[in-house]
């Protein structure tokens, strides 16, 4: 154990209200020696799947015995369970409703336990608004103290995962669709850039069309095509992007979570180009 | 004193600019080994009535000894004091201008003094436009280094409050207002669970009303109700507010600061209802 | 070597999404008693300039030992090199765009390094799009670790440095422009508050000009004009600024970088004003 365990935070409470203090507040309250690190508290309200996306991306990066604490939780006060969970030797503290989704297929699931234990929630009176406050900070304190997953309570018959949409093939072509946006406008797809080169025989010279109109070729970086011209790579996730250099696809493009993006096989689109 | 003790950060200085990490600097100057938390800097520019209400719903829940920095400071280089506060066991760094205003109602007042010493400001050159760097950063960590409050100046005379609105009782009716808005387009009212309670003789049959438009009973938590449906509760600070399950009730109700909120009798509600 | 040795991050990746998150991980896993500090991650996207003007304004306020880790990036995996650089104690780790141009002027320099050993890079994949998880962050990481700078790689020949507009006098006229305007909506000048007091008899009876409309004279503090006017004054770093007291004077002159900002000797001013 660390002597500074880390704790991260990921919500949807936004940076103006006093929400994200509170919290950070009762952490303290368990666990004084607690670094807090911020990944982000702008998801947008109430977005699980923002949640899932952010949370896989960020934090595999983090070193063992990490406490990932995420609130996105629109369920808060109902029957939703809260859950906490080790994977690969970090912990996560989220409510029952798919935030795990993405991450649960990168790091390995080593136990989960349903919070129940009222012992390691707030001492104060407890809410049923602020769970993060009263219940899902304390825990996460508690835990990078050093506190043993299984004493927070049984392991869940069951966890809920979101439906992810999975890139298709149609004849040549490999089908997907834009599963993240980010604060650049950039677009990222669901097509991991491994289909890609296995589907393809010359994955060099294939073509990007993002909802009707072409992209381009798949390049090494963004800043591999002038200013202000598209292009298409693979970002830091592996993953097919659709970008503008220095500029922002979602704006180019029109684009959305959703958006159709289709790689065509170089000859297809030799042949179909007008 | 702990070893990494905790200097929290309040302001206005919104996070695109230099401000923020030019009075983090600060402190770590004067307190290297200080833990910083930000709990806002997006207070509304000069918006002091919002930062007394961020700071008093998030600054209790931290432990003793955290000192909170709170630097909102339309009079910034004017004759207004800048003080220095010890309530229930935490201390506080502020200019005088009623930024204490909600937490003196929450937490024991046990010392407080004139921020006067110029020998625990900056010792750089410094401003008439930027006290948070020059004067506050410095004497927050100076604070979390251990100094005693009383070494700071004498204590004073006066200190500045807000004027708070109270609710007012019209025959059966309580009639409140909304006091602060929070991300989500919640509506908070200054109107606390324990009136409400004392007030009716059946409490979990009121209707509440916010400006004209019936908002319904008083539920639990948000997902008591549909997704999009209106809903009363009583928030995590045991206040009345006026929610949208997964919405926002601030465009619902086209609501600000200062929108009245009633609290009827079911009987009034009901007679009055078309 | 302070035993939590800091790291501050500027960058222009935003709040919302996973980069940061990311990137934090990635230091914490080379330096895990590394303190995280965020200066800024609202650098407009690909926006050097102000990532030049904000670094300067914040970081000489941290102490010695300090890493500074800037990543605006916009040509990430071309040929750009990543430099890294001692200046007055403190540590800068960042991508050779010019984001130093400022702050150099104001630390003096002592090494300088290419950053090019890639033993101290992430050992994880890495892409070509996200040399700040990557590259930058790992990097960062081992100089607060301890390491030595010149185990980074060998000293350029040259680095980037970006052209800076200055001030101009033309007969007894100072003529400068706006390069940075911050989250209140105040215009700061390139003319320091030294060349005024030296090229004017009396410049105390200045008149300050903001495009076309006039501001007044220089005074000491915002406060020092009613709520809602106009006023010049000298800012936190000592240059002149165009502001209005708890207003914007962005809105106001509709002033942008750029923006032209005249400093007129008392007497020309009353001889043009009608």
């Amino acid at each position: 154990m660390a002597k500074s365990p880390t704790v991260t935070l990921t919500t949807d409470f936004g940076l103006s209200g006093p929400y994200v203090g509170a919290m950070k507040g009762a952490i303290l309250q368990t666990c004084p020696q607690a670094r807090l690190v911020d990944i982000t508290h702008q998801i947008p309200p109430h977005d699980i799947w923002t949640a899932a996306f952010v949370l896989a991306q960020s934090a595999p990066e983090f070193p063992e015995d990490t406490v990932h604490l995420v609130v996105v939780d629109p369920g808060v006060g109902t029957e939703r369970s809260i859950l906490a969970a080790r994977m690969a030797g970090q912990q996560f503290v989220f409510p029952d409703n798919g935030v795990i989704t993405f991450i649960k297929d990168l790091l390995p699931l080593q136990a989960i336990a349903s919070v129940r234990n009222s012992q390691f929630f707030s001492q104060a009176g407890r809410s049923m608004t602020f769970h993060g406050r009263d219940i899902m900070g304390p825990v996460a304190g508690h835990l990078a103290g050093g506190l043993s997953l299984d004493k927070l309570g049984p392991q869940p018959n069951r966890y809920t995962l979101l439906e992810i949409p999975l890139p298709q093939t149609r004849d040549e072509t490999i089908i997907g669709q834009v599963v993240y946006i980010d604060h650049f406008g950039n677009c990222v797809t669901n097509i991991p850039r491994q289909m890609i080169e296995t589907h393809f025989a010359a994955p060099d010279r294939v073509k990007v069309v993002c909802g009707d109109s072409p992209v381009g070729r798949i390049e090494g970086t963004y800043a591999f095509v002038p200013a202000g011209q598209a292009v298409a790579l693979y970002n830091s996730m592996a993953m097919l992007e659709v970008a503008v250099n220095q500029g922002s696809a979602r704006e180019r493009f029109e684009a959305g979570i959703g958006t159709e993006v289709r790689v065509d096989p170089s000859e297809t689109q030799e042949t179909s180009s007008d």
